[in-house]
């Protein structure tokens, strides 16, 4: 997950005799998109057409479809240019420049004589270059915190708002084996969908765009994702890995579960009751199956033991020299205690929750129109001047609620922050107020308006006097809660985030010092560059081969009777004479990715397109903390399997063209 | 694995509601066979069609084969019945008769005051028993030993020893996957081969078999494995576990090891050798792989920690009772101080080997002609009068033997025993006698006329006098070695099996004082009786089906290429379009199996065959020790697989047709 100022180039030339010019490292990053649904993508032709992941895409075709058209379950093809679908609130960033801005932000922070002092100055120092650099570019801008601190880095994004469907596969085609087959393999999955970025009313010129080698990747062949890896806890600390073993992650879990099984009960009503939770569960589905991996690894006695190691052999060397010592020596000791403190309000942290969309929106709005009547530096995240643009455009979609939907989510939700909290916990007083969960639930879906996306915008513009005076039931709650949310946030940051953050930047600086910056910084949602090897790996005391076929997913599909998740959509049964069946469907590499690379491109040393990153295998879940080659592995989509596909199943001739150039 | 003498008819009728009769029972027994090549089989039609494993008949085929006739490689199929061919030393028993005896033994070991005048006593009684069953109804007679020695049953088994091979796909087919998918689930192997059983130079006419049911098993559905479980050790107390793990296992693992990788040294010398060393490797591969399993599971501190459990549990209920501790409770330490003894000479006992064929059938006619001489009760195991007849039967086997091979394979091993002994152990100074492992195995090997059968008859008809005149070189040899071959057996016999057998008993009399006879004792390679169902598991994160379909195997294939252990016969490639690729190929149950089981047919409640045994999966190779059900399966081909492959595929349309009954 390397930067793309700081590529591996010593390794890829020692290792494989390749080295990757600047030429070629700027057109693979000027190809390469960030999804702010969370996902990565590129472009696959020179117009503007986005290549990334059906799941990435997912929301979007869920918030287009109604109960008529279910783009989710029966897939999508624009056949013609104007039948491209426009999706309700999806940004695409490119990252056109990167900037290191170490030295503002820690120039600003001096003076500072508390974390808590140097937690406002450098949240003030980060909204100044932003808002700065957004003013005098036009682009997006973001200081990212690389190294947990030990550099800060600029990063300016060209930023798309029309981005519009051209294809998707049925939910079953490109999801085959449902959560059971999620992050593992050898699978089977058409895991991807197409995009057209447009400006101005036209398709996005794409000059730097990956072509389309429908060959794909070969055995053992070297191979890239540059990509938006979204978090991983590599340099954490074991106090902040027992955290999130003994705290956080038992908590989430507990709480996710709970979630899906709202959910379950809900869509079990009827075919309109599931078509509206499909996404909402494949994406908490997702979260518990990611999380009981990373959870398991961390209840893992090796996995521990050997961050334990590292962790002491780090702090030792750090010890053994005075002048360390005396710098970064007391960042262990912080963080543990910020730590005991997180954990003592844990349950309150994640457990305050309504778990509402309708809610979710109206609190950002009671927040919006306060925060940003205050100076850019001392808002809270998420609103300062640069961040504005995005946060509208999320604000005002109109992607459709539901609001019984709403009303079993809450109710669920309430129900089991009564459990865990009791029911004199404030927040759980304020929102219910006397009445029972389903009732509070009840009266405040069917008292609000904010599934309007009109009403929304007529309380941004009208104001803070406007939402004081609104008596719309979620904005009504959502002032009252407003105190508390303030006073949480302001404890977090007074007793977690600013002590860590100090004591991160410390530890980012000490690591420089002892190791020198041989590796790359811990995820962060930003573009990275991975490299790796197609390559097989032991499984179940045999060997996982590289690549599956067609074969595989008519097996898979046969062997469970085409039952449950393994049902085979009927264009495959019917189509499976069309197809070559062993064509490459999907293969593995040993590149190291985490989520939010979904979608990612594997490139080849010609920067073409090989594949398609959609997952990583069972034994990549502990990858939040460690790496390991022998298992560790990234599951993509073939391109040979995707141009099959097309061609055959799905009669995408124009696409097809646009994708081999012809 | 329930004896036929005690089945499981209680839990049948409370968990399926079935009710095996008595003629049901019988009907199954008699349809079954032992196979002493180490395997399982059954009849399945009433003309002595006896179905059972490629890796079964493998060793079979491999005699019968030639540099230019591989009959392993290309597979056989006798077209007409004259065409069927005998087998150089298969032996096949059905067993007709089993007789508790215990109570005979017991009363033989009165008066010894040690357990080695025990072990006299008992080895006396149990070889009159035998001598005497076998004089009168003319059967093959073993006593066996069940629940550690707390029963004794003599089992009378029918004999046939005209066995002719009928049909044997390729061993790619059988095989397919190699090494690697060997014990693995999911899995696409047609390991089934087709012998005709003959007496008096016609088919046996076999009233009792299993009708062919040719849509095989479904999903959950309720199956019984009769068959001939090799052994098991569920029952050995934790010292002896930890005997196997410290020096058993170690050191077997380590020499087979390096048995494989002689035996591939003198394969990788052309063609002709890779025939004549490719079912020893097969063979040793198969066994590491298992004893690898078997030895994770023993370093595996839950596993260890549920049997110390087990055994704590078991022996403070011995000790709390005055009576039971007073008779049983000095077995423990008994055997924990014999298999300490035991350590003490473990690499002698398993080093001292020279790896021949040749010199392996020198050593037992130079035993052969001492042994006959004495009292049937004082012989050594294997000599005794019951046992004599099947003994000359693989003494004067036709089977073929490679010079070049022994060469190298006895090489191989005595440069092992110097490693491991030194070259001072009394064992290599008399088989180098100053010599280099080379020098001394060339010689060895081109001094011996030990290939030939007619020899070897000479000899043995010679008795003492022509053996002790012989100048064979592989005679002489042996000559030299018997007295410390004796001295170890009898040390053997009166440290560590002696005191086992002894405080075996008593813990097999404790166990039935303490548990009733709840359980079955461990597997002897006598028929068992099991029941499970047809279920798939929780693997790698997600589900293995039930059933694999002929689509896996060309997926598996074409995901490696075709490649190494995963191509396809042309057979197949060429026949892909006349077979329906949903056809299930695999299946796996929940029954308790191990080696031994191998070719054991799958049935139904109606004794219908609906499968055939070939494999455990990794997770069952700790069922030495433990049966864990959630994930511990038997590995089967399915009846409709090969239905369709012997139809469609090998065109065996007489075989199909006396299967099918038509």
């Amino acid at each position: 997950m390397w930067t793309f100022d700081n590529p591996p180039v010593k390794q890829l030339e020692e290792r494989y005799h390749f080295t990757p010019t600047q030429q070629w490292l700027d057109h693979v990053r000027l190809s390469c998109v960030r999804l702010n649904d969370g996902g990565s993508g590129s472009f696959v032709s020179a117009h503007g057409l986005l290549l990334t992941n059906h799941h990435v895409a997912r929301g979007q075709l869920q918030k287009n479809s109604t109960a008529e058209r279910d783009y989710v379950k029966n897939g999508f093809y624009a056949a013609t240019p104007d039948q491209e679908m426009k999706s309700p609130d999806l940004e695409v960033n490119v990252l056109m420049s990167m900037e290191n801005v170490t030295q503002a932000v820690v120039a600003a922070l001096k003076g500072a004589k508390t974390p808590a002092e140097e937690f406002t100055k450098r949240k003030a120092a980060i909204a100044d270059i932003e808002r700065e650099s957004m003013q005098k570019t036009g682009l997006r801008s973001d200081v990212v915190t690389l190294y947990q601190g030990g550099e800060y880095w600029l990063y300016s994004y060209k930023k798309y708002t029309d981005v519009r469907l051209v294809f998707a596969p049925e939910d079953q085609a490109a999801f085959f084996g449902g959560d059971p087959d999620n992050f593992t393999y050898p699978r089977y999955d058409l895991d991807m969908a197409l995009f057209r970025v447009y400006e101005n009313g036209k398709p996005l010129d794409t000059k730097d765009h990956l072509k389309w080698n429908a060959k794909g990747a070969g055995d053992n062949e070297l191979v890239f994702v540059p990509g938006h890896p979204g978090s991983t806890q590599r340099l954490d600390t074991v106090a902040q890995l027992e955290y999130d073993r003994d705290y956080a992650e038992p908590i989430i879990l507990k709480l996710l579960k709970h979630r899906v099984e709202v959910l379950n009960q809900y869509g079990a009503q009827g075919t309109e009751q599931a078509r509206q939770v499909a996404s909402n569960i494949f994406g908490l589905q997702n979260s518990v199956k990611a999380i009981e991996g990373r959870y398991k690894g961390l209840l893992d006695k090796n996995v521990m033991d050997k961050k334990r190691k590292d962790d002491e052999d780090f702090r030792a060397k750090v010890m053994a020299n005075p002048e360390w010592k005396q710098a970064y020596g007391g960042a262990w000791d912080a963080i543990a205690e910020a730590t005991r403190k997180a954990a003592s309000r844990a349950k309150q942290q994640f457990y305050r929750s309504t778990d509402s969309q309708l809610g979710g929106t109206a609190a950002t709005i009671v927040d919006y129109v306060a925060e940003i009547k205050k100076p850019d530096g001392e808002r809270l995240a998420g609103y300062h001047e640069a961040q504005l643009d995005s946060m509208r455009q999320r604000l005002f979609s109109r992607a459709p609620t539901y609001p019984a939907m709403e009303i079993a989510r809450m109710t669920g939700a309430l129900e089991a922050d009564v459990a865990e909290l009791g029911a004199d916990d404030p927040f759980l007083k304020i929102v219910l107020d006397g009445r029972s969960p389903k009732e509070a639930a009840t009266a405040l879906v069917n008292g609000t308006k904010m599934a309007d996306p009109a009403v929304r915008k007529q309380l941004v513009d009208g104001g803070e006097a406007a939402v004081a005076a609104s008596t719309d039931a979620m904005i009504v709650l959502q002032r009252k809660l407003d105190p508390l949310r303030r006073e949480m946030i302001k404890w977090q940051e007074d007793n977690v985030q600013s002590v860590q953050q100090e004591a991160g930047e410390k530890l980012g600086k000490a690591r420089f010092a002892a190791y020198g910056k041989t590796t790359y910084p811990d995820a962060t949602f930003t573009l990275r560059l991975s490299y790796g090897q197609v390559k097989g790996y032991p499984m179940n005391g045999t060997e996982a081969p590289y690549k599956t076929t067609f074969y595989g997913l008519f097996d898979r599909a046969a062997s469970f009777d085409f039952d449950g998740p393994f049902y085979l959509p009927s264009r495959y049964k019917e189509g499976r004479d069309k197809l070559d069946l062993a064509t490459p469907l999907d293969f593995v590499t040993t590149n190291d990715i985490i989520g939010g690379n979904s979608g990612s491109p594997v490139i080849n040393r010609n920067a073409e397109i090989v594949g398609l990153i959609f997952d990583g295998n069972i034994e990549s879940l502990v990858g939040d903390f460690v790496y390991d080659g022998t298992t560790n592995r990234a599951v993509a989509v073939h391109t040979a399997g995707m141009t099959e596909a097309l061609r055959k199943l799905y009669g995408t001739d124009r696409v097809v063209e646009e994708l081999l150039g012809e």
